[in-house]
């Protein structure tokens, strides 16, 4: 049986040097493990030549919760892409089933497709399972855009931007004729702020950072932190060049469109987290395989 | 009389070499423009030896446009700078003015000021002429703001950023009680885009220049040009690293409150120059060195 | 005859509007001039219709130094592309020539190339000519790098950088197993300086650019001007954010080897406009549309 | 007695909310640490109302380490800082004992100095301590720079960049007539790369993170790993904009001076961590509160 794969954890990091040779045949799966589609025998002598720290698991034995973005981004693929389109790609941990499922369709059912990434992490995915790479200016319109979330509320209201691609994220999904979403059951919920606790992310210009903050917190209250790095001193820089402030509101419910277009109208604000109203569809994959379809509430 | 100065034309740079000594005991007026006070032979001096290609004019003898910028400027700073306040410093050749009137005041009276730049033009002039610098990181509440415009009707509503930098503007300018805009008559009109014919300067995230230049288009027809660089191949880069559309709307009268709320929740517009229900009052100078005074009309 | 073509002057401007049209059935062929592929009586009509500001052109009626360039452009092209090869795609205006001479051959004798582009402009210019797009990403090692240049001395020593893309095109050219270089005559010097009066363009960190002003200045003279925009206020951007100074190095025959070592190595340098010993050959064009080959004297 | 502090440890972050009160009276520390300098009573009243997760620890009772850190910073601050002078700031936790102990010696002293920040985190301490902010504009030469380092060797060879700063950190070194070093014996070495296992860090073009690795992969040999954020989806960005490729170089003792001038002379490197020949003298703080003094061997 051909698809088998197997996963190790690395440390989160491109390398080069004795590893590199794990890239030739492989795919790279997401930020924190590689996925490699070898014959055994040859994969298990790499591994103890030069990988003593490595952690290999067989893809088939995912965890609870990577059976459920499994389940759901697979399930989205296959409803939604057809031949012929132009794909916007989302970020994070979800993403890398889709993309994968997608490279599956492409070629067994010789798909034509264009796929339009929204980060770096998108990019490499694309590349690395042999799919057409895009852009926004030759395909500024895009049939369908699939993506993740750090959690949706019951009116598939989003919050985005844990991974910091708010912006590039919300332009792609902006250009989809179709937007959807896939994730796993942590992230449903009824009202927003349940489940994500580390506030909306909102994309600022770094001379604004302080009168932004101070802004929204004489207007709602809450708490605002400036996203510190931790792979780097100082705050976190944007693929845009800019800061994060996180928004942990005040847990109320509240009318997420009114407060998203007072946010985004604060000058020096480039984008917010909140995606409201953008949704086609949301795809929550349970960690039994199965998947529960959220459309809006009305 | 101590307050004549010469200025001369240089090629608009800064430039370090034998002509250093001319930053000794001079301020740097405008990026085309440097002025001097300095005993006259000894500027006289200088020039014969090594400025031959320098066209020298004494500061009094201002052209009709530049005397009506520097009425509207001196009475701008006469009628609003208080002691201990925090004021915002625009752009612009206007500004040149400005600062310049402040830094007199500052001198003359005492004044205890922090200067906000919304630009390196702005810094530059701020630190060439005395002023204490500050920031909005520890000064994110301003007391007045001045800045130029490229238009500004019977409204109020402006049109700003032909110098590319309308975003830092427009935080600095929201950050402010007041804000209060210096021009020409050249720059005043009855209805938007009379005066201003390159267009509402908007600035967008350089991924999305195409879906935002289409949604635009398709919205509001009219033109839109991305800014190309003269001194660079290549499209404008923003002190952000964005790019600049350069609007050309369809002259009609328009609701320019609710075009440039719909402008900025695009998603990848970073800010528009339109600058709606901020002014506080506009000073106007003319030629014969009266100023007008413009408040809004309702 | 299928390849004439027309040019006419727009503003240097990509343009969305009335005007899009114009980009349907025609390429993009410079920053100033857009050359269209259509039968004239559509042309003559579109014309007539709206463009009356718009300078027609022949494109056959090349002015004598567009004659020398394009002569350069097509001959290096003819002796040096080969099937299956990685090409690096210089910037400036006798790069538009080259990649018209490829996208011919590409068509003509089915050519797979994967090009590489040094700027916005080659990318636009890959694209509308229906070239492969790559980048060093995927392709980190390239075949052939075709470049112009501000001038070449006898030495094979290059200036670039007066666009402002320097450092992309070091990069590019850095990655070239061989690095062929395309201009007119009015490039080709004995000396370097001699022809391109505005000085080596030096790509630096912006909170850097006066102490190393400072170094360059103590160290060797001449005069060091930072780059200032025409199309924005304040210094030029580069494409990676910096800024620009140019050095008008005092006019004696230096050691660029030397000297383009220790430039580099103050810290906050990005990059050098000086390509000592990186071109393989260089093709000067002459108005007669005869084309000088130059090898490294030695 | 007035000098006692609390520390608590929060989450890293900047705050405004509820606790944006604990910034009036007290200093910032570090990136993990709050100081505050209150009487007891109130601090605890705050402690027991809101910031139950806190923990509290009193500044005399450091840690080992800590004390090392301070003993360095607080030595070297009182043999070199003297009047009238222009001081560089580094970045990384043992910088803020040194901020703390100019701050008092200020105070104390009233000695003026202007302070030229490394990184955002230098910035803000600089601000919190009430030291006079300066910029390598207006100052472009500096008396001395104090900074840490992740290693030093016996030759005082240092590698730095593990917060991503090294390329501010090193133009402001560069511009320090005298640099000196602060840090605890954990980073002290005989042969460079004994104690920081991280790799060196190099700050690159995004664009040739790929060939730039590639290069010193196939001179050098190594290990290069593209720094991935954490607190972000894909590659750290640093304040330049640019990513750090982290070279784990062989375990050889090698000539650093020759290989910092090929590693930045390569196309795209925009500064590495090696910082050769470059400190004057490094202070290193033991836990038992005593210091080494180590200079160059000869």
């Amino acid at each position: 049986m051909a698809n088998i794969s197997w996963w190790w954890k690395v440390k989160g990091c491109e390398v080069l040097g004795r590893r590199t040779k794990i890239f030739r045949g492989c795919s790279f799966s997401n930020r924190e493990y590689f996925s490699i589609k070898l014959p055994r025998p040859r994969l298990i002598r790499w591994i103890s030549e030069a990988y003593k720290d490595v952690e290999l698991r067989r893809n088939m034995a995912l965890t609870p919760v990577e059976s459920a973005k499994k389940a759901a981004a697979c399930l989205a693929v296959d409803d939604y892409v057809k031949d012929n389109k132009i794909i916007g790609i989302g970020s994070g941990s979800t993403i890398v089933y889709a993309v994968e499922r997608l490279s599956e369709r492409v070629q067994q059912e010789n798909l034509k497709l264009v796929c339009i990434p929204t980060s770096f992490q998108a990019r490499q995915l694309i590349l690395q399972h042999n799919l057409t790479l895009g852009d926004l200016e030759t395909n500024p319109s895009i049939d369908l855009a699939i993506d993740g979330a750090d959690e949706v509320d019951n009116d598939l209201t989003l919050i985005k931007g844990g991974g910091g691609c708010l912006t590039q994220e919300k332009i792609v999904a902006s250009c989809a004729k179709e937007f959807i979403v896939i994730c796993d059951q942590g992230k449903d919920s009824m009202i927003l702020g349940e489940k994500y606790k580390k506030g909306i992310p909102i994309e600022v210009i770094p001379m604004a950072y302080v009168p932004i903050r101070n802004k929204i917190f004489s207007r709602y209250g809450g708490e605002l932190i400036l996203r510190m790095g931790k792979a780097k001193a100082g705050p976190v820089v944007t693929d845009n060049g800019n800061f994060i402030l996180d928004w942990q509101f005040p847990q109320v419910s509240l009318d997420w469109d009114h407060i998203n277009k007072e946010l985004k109208m604060i000058p020096g604000v480039v984008e917010t987290g909140l995606f409201v109203g953008m949704a086609t569809k949301v795809f929550i994959g349970r960690s039994d395989g199965t998947v529960k379809e959220k459309l809006k509430s009305r």
